[in-house]
């Protein structure tokens, strides 16, 4: 009999915060880059064509003395029934002998280190005292890159939202966002939650029409969309800005116009998923990518093994495809935060 | 909050017998024959090298709704210390929602779905009569071998165990195979306990010191080592043997004499990971596979597609990989006898 330990959504809601977030998504990219993680292939199929698919990422933490996988699911008609689209679980193994050691609900946990995620690349590449934020996309997964961002990226003060198909899905979008931001706990442990609502009500949220316009002032602009073609065009930006795409993560999908990676910085999660499967594949396609602008690991230059940004004019880009370590290191630290708090249930199989 | 429900090893066992996992497993190959089921890209990777491995099996029946993985790690080293090698998990999924439906203790499930396919091999390809039977391989794997095959072919009576390495594990193993096999129910709905041991006392099991004699009487041959060399050559078997081949898993396993696939007929349960992966990939590799001798998947011949076996002198082989579809279905069938029997927990995550 093999006891598991069982984090349901809430469990993980009532552990995870940014700050302990980010710090596991960056422990991972680091892992990553110093050879003491692993990524096994991933798995990405259709399930129902159009209609639902799923995922299957799976890896090694040798550090952690723990593997496992992430299985998620996308059924986009569930929201119309009032169902989560989003739904999956992670499995993390022992390394010590292979037994079980915990399962744990993937939706909280996913939004929470895709939002670190796309924070991390505006952390480490956009300019200093970047204060003007675009956010291209308005779903789900948009409230947790804002939130992660502006935790942070302390010098930001103004964040437009974009919605490429509706003007008013913005707008209704950051109707809400000050309550939606103040659910996503900045720090559970040590600083006050009157902090993290200051920094909020600091913020101004703008919906934007046309990005043209908005592009002369953004210092770092994230896209977070299923789009499977360019939305922001190399014309519009100007010099000095950062992009954290987080949206491509299969083959076909594209947010950025492949031309703006020529003569960018460009870093990413994985260097391999990024040419297949992240932003950088129509760049690599259209034989934009040469070894200049090549993606490093972003583990590399939280490391200080390699510069990012050498100059304010730079165009800097971070192609986060989403990588199994992130939802390992977060589970980890889950697990350790649930054994010493007693939360979840246990199990014997 | 998502209702799963977790069956213990216990849980299965009080379930699953011979008869329905038999049932289960033909059911697999028929709804991939019929493309009403999917198989998903297989993973497999060494954890700790020449140490522990794992592997990743997925895939989706369209008749049952629903999709899903199984995650099997295997640490040999664990049963110097009492613990069991092989461990793992089955993850079963709403294929109408994504929500996740049971996760289920693979130990139990693994061995009776894998001893199911190499009997459904000998019962659909074997000579109608065939008396004598050989098990290469004596590990924990092989009970469930012989269980089945007793079951699903009665003309069988004599049994040898050879273990390729050592002659007095083959005689340790069957000193009690007896006992072990009883274990093991062969139904336990509706036929009696006491039928099942009549049957195994009727069977002579003898071990075997060398194979070459024993090859001019047995009938079927079942391959169950993780052998990475052939064990069985083609100067020492007779015409009309059948052989089920179910140790090769993953690149570089071999049980089979290459030679032997030269003019056989050959069945499996996925045609691409039997040339990748299983018995036939060094057949493959020496250039034996050719139009008339290329695997056909077995479930075309249990739903009476094709012909198996033409002439009582032809050799049979039935190449079994291993896929997620039997311990989808297995898990289907155990999931709804679960909720019929109130078995199991049930725990919202």
């Amino acid at each position: 009999m093999i006891p598991i330990r069982f984090l349901s959504d809430d469990d993980v809601k009532s552990i995870l915060d940014i700050r302990n977030t980010v710090a596991c998504v960056e422990r991972a990219y680091v892992l990553k880059a110093k050879q003491r993680a692993r990524l096994f292939p991933s798995i990405s199929e259709d399930l129902i064509h159009g209609i639902a698919d799923m995922d299957i990422k799976s890896g090694l933490l040798d550090e952690d003395d723990l593997y496992g996988l992430k299985l998620v699911s996308w059924f986009g008609s569930n929201e119309r029934i009032g169902l989560p689209a989003l739904t999956g679980l992670v499995m993390v193994f022992d390394l010590k002998n292979g037994f079980p050691k915990a399962i744990i609900n993937a939706r909280y946990l996913t939004a929470m280190r895709t939002g670190a995620a796309g924070a991390v690349g505006v952390k480490h590449l956009a300019n200093p005292d970047s204060d003007v934020l675009l956010v291209v996309g308005t779903g789900f997964q948009a409230v947790f890159q804002i939130a992660a961002t502006l935790s942070e990226v302390p010098t930001i003060r103004k964040v437009y939202a974009f919605n490429p198909l509706r003007y008013d899905s913005a707008e209704k979008f950051l109707s809400s966002i000050r309550s939606e931001l103040e659910k996503i706990p900045e720090d559970q442990y040590t600083s006050s939650k009157e902090h993290w609502k200051h920094r909020i009500a600091a913020v101004q949220f703008i919906p934007v029409e046309n990005p043209l316009k908005v592009l002369e002032e953004a210092d770092a602009v994230i896209t977070v969309t299923p789009s499977r073609k360019p939305l922001i065009f190399k014309e519009w930006i100007r010099p000095g800005t950062h992009f954290s795409c987080i949206g491509a993560d299969m083959p076909g999908k594209q947010e950025l116009d492949v031309k703006i990676f020529d003569g960018a910085v460009v870093f990413t999660d994985d260097a391999q998923q990024s040419l297949t499967v992240g932003e950088v594949q129509c760049a690599v396609k259209a034989g934009l990518i040469h070894e200049e602008n090549k993606p490093t690991e972003i583990g590399h230059l939280i490391l200080g093994d390699v510069k990012g940004r050498k100059k304010d004019t730079d165009i800097t880009i971070f192609d986060s495809t989403g990588i199994a370590l992130q939802d390992l290191a977060v589970s980890r630290f889950l697990v350790s935060k649930a054994e010493e708090l007693n939360l979840g249930r246990v199990i014997h199989l």
